[in-house]
């Protein structure tokens, strides 16, 4: 089994040597530029992981892998100009650097490209490997059109939530790790199962990034405590404090979430100060345990050596425990 | 063979057949709202034609048919956010009647549903049909920046001109029509020719776009006479005539290109008048001619019964004398 650095660096190396067309230079700059800025390069390792857990030739999982990557890519330059972020990675976004104009484009032809790299494949898995990146994609666009929704809402439900960070991050884990196990040569059903596993494990994570954002270790994090409560997301953190608040909590929460001007420390600190009178990330840490809980179950069925299995273990106990 | 607007009716019938999820409700009305508007259909009619030009199954044809018509559709979604468009065939754009964010979320999993129709063909067909598909997707994506591009620029070549408007719209022709000859059973060689017959017959009717909106009877064009030259549009006319003018008419045009306050009827007349000095139409027409020649060249080429070729050959001949 390689290991993930190992894989990463394969995909970084493959992102670098990339060509796209000269002409017309504001169609493909902007792609060089993005794929530039850098990133863990998860979602193609991952692909290239699921191939390696099953003895396939990772090698021919490249041109899918660099797919994932660039579709990932594509709806971080579309959503940069949906979030009007002025930043990505530290770097200036491509709407702000060239133009919104340019951006949609590029983006555009991002998608196509995509395609065209995880058609890179044999014959036989084509259809079902297209099938299940269209499912992704579709997946990923839902998911980013429900997260603007509940920007304007102050009722989202936790299971809408669930859905939400299923559809905009889960799927394409799961997508990623069950088109690597096809080329890797895997039965249909076990690629299931190792989807199933990524679905869920990118739930977890994204369910324990919401807890790291308030109680994080602000060194280990790597970003401000507290981002998301100055923001106003909607975490399950908030959505499950509205939940579970009271008549008098209820109205200082939505006193805090409708102030245009305030001391971010002093929101921090009110708003987390209810969260835990609440005992939300108890919630939260359970509710991300469950679905921790239903990875490993996935895992433990698909039909694999048990050290391949343990690696995938180690990988998922990994990301579950990170403080950064 | 089917008449032109017997494909048509098909097209129009199975696009209002066409379902989407309900949710997002932001995500997919837009879509079949942008379908709703109508147009003429031309492009997947033009690949249900192809497919019966070969006695293909044309029911077999009209998913990828619908595909080509959604991607266009897409392009029209995201050109309008671009070009800032207020209206689309008289109605409210997607960007104004929802917001901008709606616009390109939705246009984004346009061209993913155009992907999944696509898809709807033989396995021995899929590969070659998505690299048509990728090639002309790509095309467009190009040819609408460069077309962006010569917004900015008054040093336009003719040869970039006719390079814009074969990538923004002829390639589209040529990719539709090859992949219905695919379906109806064409060998590669003659699929080509097709492709090839409508690269250029789109090159043509581009050519008389630009020379109607100048020299057309306004009752029959439909559209405002000198929509062009009002708005500055880089055409084949005005690129002609900054090539052919001398020192004073270059400035005269310049002058004219500059100037943001002007009488509409004003600058038209003394536009044409240019024009007219220059000889700019004749040169239009024997650029248009010399393109007509080329596809009908294609499609004699073709191992079709005459009868069939005859067809073509008057389609092209109504198209290309329209005056509507």
């Amino acid at each position: 089994m390689k290991k993930l650095e190992d894989l990463q660096a394969i995909i970084s190396d493959a992102v670098r040597k990339l060509d796209f067309p000269g002409y017309p230079a504001k169609l493909y700059e902007p792609i060089s530029y993005i794929l530039s800025l850098g990133g863990k390069r998860m979602r193609p390792a991952l692909l290239l992981m699921a191939c390696d857990l099953f003895d396939g030739d990772v090698d021919a999982a490249i041109p899918p892998a660099l797919a994932i990557e660039i579709f990932h890519n594509f709806t971080l330059m579309h959503d940069d100009i949906m979030d009007n972020a002025p930043l990505r990675r530290g770097q200036i976004t491509v709407h702000e650097r060239w133009n919104q104009n340019v951006g949609i484009l590029s983006g555009d032809v991002m998608l196509i490209e995509g395609y065209k790299l995880m058609m890179q494949v044999e014959d036989r898995l084509l259809r079902p490997i297209l099938d299940i990146f269209n499912t992704t994609a579709v997946g990923v666009c839902e998911g980013q059109q429900v997260d603007m929704e509940f920007e304007q809402r102050n009722d989202v439900k936790i299971g809408e939530y669930i859905n939400m960070i299923r559809l905009k991050t889960a799927v394409v884990l799961g997508g990623a790790l069950k088109i690597g196990a096809l080329i890797g040569g895997a039965q249909l059903n076990d690629a299931d199962l190792l989807s199933s596993f990524g679905e869920h494990l990118g739930i977890a994570f994204q369910l324990q990034d919401d807890i790291l954002d308030v109680y994080g270790d602000p060194e280990k994090f790597g970003k401000q405590v507290g981002g998301d409560i100055i923001s106003n997301k909607k975490t399950y953190l908030l959505i499950k404090a509205l939940e579970l608040a009271d008549d008098q909590q209820k109205s200082e929460l939505n006193g805090w979430l409708a102030l245009k001007q305030f001391d971010h420390a002093e929101k921090v600190n009110a708003i987390t100060t209810i969260y835990n009178s609440l005992d939300v990330r108890q919630y939260a840490e359970e509710e991300m345990q469950a679905y921790a809980d239903k990875a490993f179950e996935a895992l433990d069925a698909i039909n694999l050596p048990e050290e391949h299995k343990q690696y995938l273990h180690d990988f998922a106990d990994g990301l579950l425990v990170r403080e950064n």
